[in-house]
């Protein structure tokens, strides 16, 4: 896993992915107490991050194995991206998706043409056990949500773009916080920034009660959530990093942030009302760091990725009243 | 009023204006019957292109006179463009608003550092009248919203970045909605594309019951609304075009289109859905057009533009909820 990869899924993804914009506003850097750039990647095809590693993935597959058609383990923003890149490549995908998952993930992982099976988390159904089963009789590759180096080369591409974006704005330090669920996204841009932006430190951050990433970080080894594997921020909700992307994040980025399901949902009514930008709860927890940990961060600039904005009408409505 | 001004404001705004996204969702294009590019204004410093258009005015001014400070009338996105490129050029800014301008409007013209002057439009207080006699006291120069060719170069940036970005998408030719309110907008974007990208035709979109572009590009003469100034849609709501804007729209624009309150509250659902961005009313009725109009449209891909998304959290929480 290394820069070249990144270099080469961006060659694959010009002209298919987005370049998201990097926005700002004088009222976020004042909350924020300094200048504040959020990459906006709830902008990106499908509203999610997602699709870049699962357009990488699949645009590097062997055409004839492709063919065969793809699978995937999601809650929903993997889900549609592994959707839109198959559909893209005119290939089948299979998304194994928790019952409980949002509404509008489920609706728009089948309406991207993807044949979703649901199973019930809460009765302990075995998802690993279903995907295998359909996966060996349909000849499916896997395409897995993080553990995967063209996944994790898809989602670097999104720290090239920071790297340029904020040197357009005159900013080449300064700490880049980044939603973490495994750490396909945080490991792959802190790859790309070691290569294009060496001044700058990639920090995961989480919501408070699933902060495996940091604890992991602290002790220098993989640590698990323990508990229910439910809540708020769906999206970034992952028992553990995975075996590929650790070994990345404990080399190359800074310590883990935390924050409060409140503060992810105040940053989501700054980023509606400032930016104009509508971000899900798990899209909005980097924000929330920038705009409520400052004491955490160092540095007279930071960079928040808003890594999604897939959440349903009832509930930003709902996040929008409590203000 | 030509290219060349517009070509000028462009660099004089670099560095300073936002270079929007050009958006898309196959879920709008299945909704619309045909490829939908959404050129994203509400991701425009301040919430809306008026920024570009106060930027390329103040910009322009002679210094000397530019430090006497500026004056504006607005309902609250020219407020808001005027307040932030003054303060940016270190000018003091007068702003007289309606006292029913959406409070979000009033707050961040105020926080963006102008002096607001409230005015009482249900009483007939004549705020021309308070402007000329502040203005005569404090020497401050009068930043039009559309009727000043420097903010209609400024407005016409957006189209030069349409022509560049629908180019890259493979769209040479097709409709552009553009949101009308006195045609600043409008008549600076068909300049630019009547340079850059003449396959392209500019169409005014405007709220049903203020459709005075509209019915003026009908009749060939400048017509007027008449009944109340106040609506939804309040960004787009004034008396008729400008002199100086409906002379280039009766050459180079098409028919006007108009869509309903209802649509443009959809169309603020989808936006909100589908693209992740937040419209105001006003800035979604192009979109609406877009999406609900289709039949008054001619090509294989249509460009929206959606002005602005400055938008109480209330409001947009009840529109959300009538979805």
């Amino acid at each position: 896993m290394n820069l070249a990869m990144i270099e080469a899924a961006a060659k694959r993804l010009a002209g298919h992915g987005r370049v998201t914009p990097l926005l700002s506003s004088p009222f976020v850097d004042e909350i924020a107490g300094r200048r504040v750039f959020v990459k906006s990647e709830c902008l990106q095809h499908t509203g999610s991050f997602k699709y870049r590693g699962a357009w990488s993935a699949i645009s590097a597959m062997d055409p004839a194995v492709r063919a065969r058609g793809v699978i995937a383990f999601s809650s929903g923003n993997h889900a549609q991206g592994v959707a839109l890149a198959a559909r893209q490549h005119g290939v089948a995908a299979v998304i194994i998706m928790p019952e409980d998952a949002p509404r509008m993930k489920i609706d728009n992982t089948r309406a991207l043409g993807a044949e979703v099976v649901l199973y019930d988390r809460a009765r302990g159904e075995d998802r690993d056990e279903i995907g295998a089963r359909i996966s060996a009789e349909r000849g499916l590759t896997l395409v897995k949500p993080f553990d995967n180096e063209f996944v994790i080369a898809g989602q670097g591409t999104t720290g090239l773009e920071i790297a340029a974006q904020a040197k357009a704005e005159g900013v080449e330090a300064g700490d880049v916080l980044v939603c973490c669920g495994g750490g396909g996204l945080t490991s792959g841009i802190a790859l790309a920034l070691e290569g294009h932006a060496p001044g700058m430190r990639v920090r995961p951050v989480e919501p408070e009660g699933f902060d495996d990433v940091a604890r992991s970080l602290a002790s220098g080894r993989i640590e698990r959530n323990t508990g229910p594997a439910v809540g708020l921020c769906d999206a970034i909700i992952t028992p553990s990093p995975g075996d590929m992307t650790f070994p990345i994040m404990a080399r190359l980025c800074g310590p883990g942030l935390v924050v409060t399901d409140a503060q992810a949902k105040a940053a989501m009514r700054v980023a509606f009302e400032r930016l104009k930008l509508v971000l899900e709860p798990g899209g909005a927890v980097a924000f929330a760091a920038a705009l409520y940990h400052g004491d955490q961060i160092e540095g007279d600039a930071v960079i928040a990725v808003a890594t999604g904005g897939n959440v349903d009408a009832d509930l930003f409505a709902q996040i929008l009243a409590e203000g």
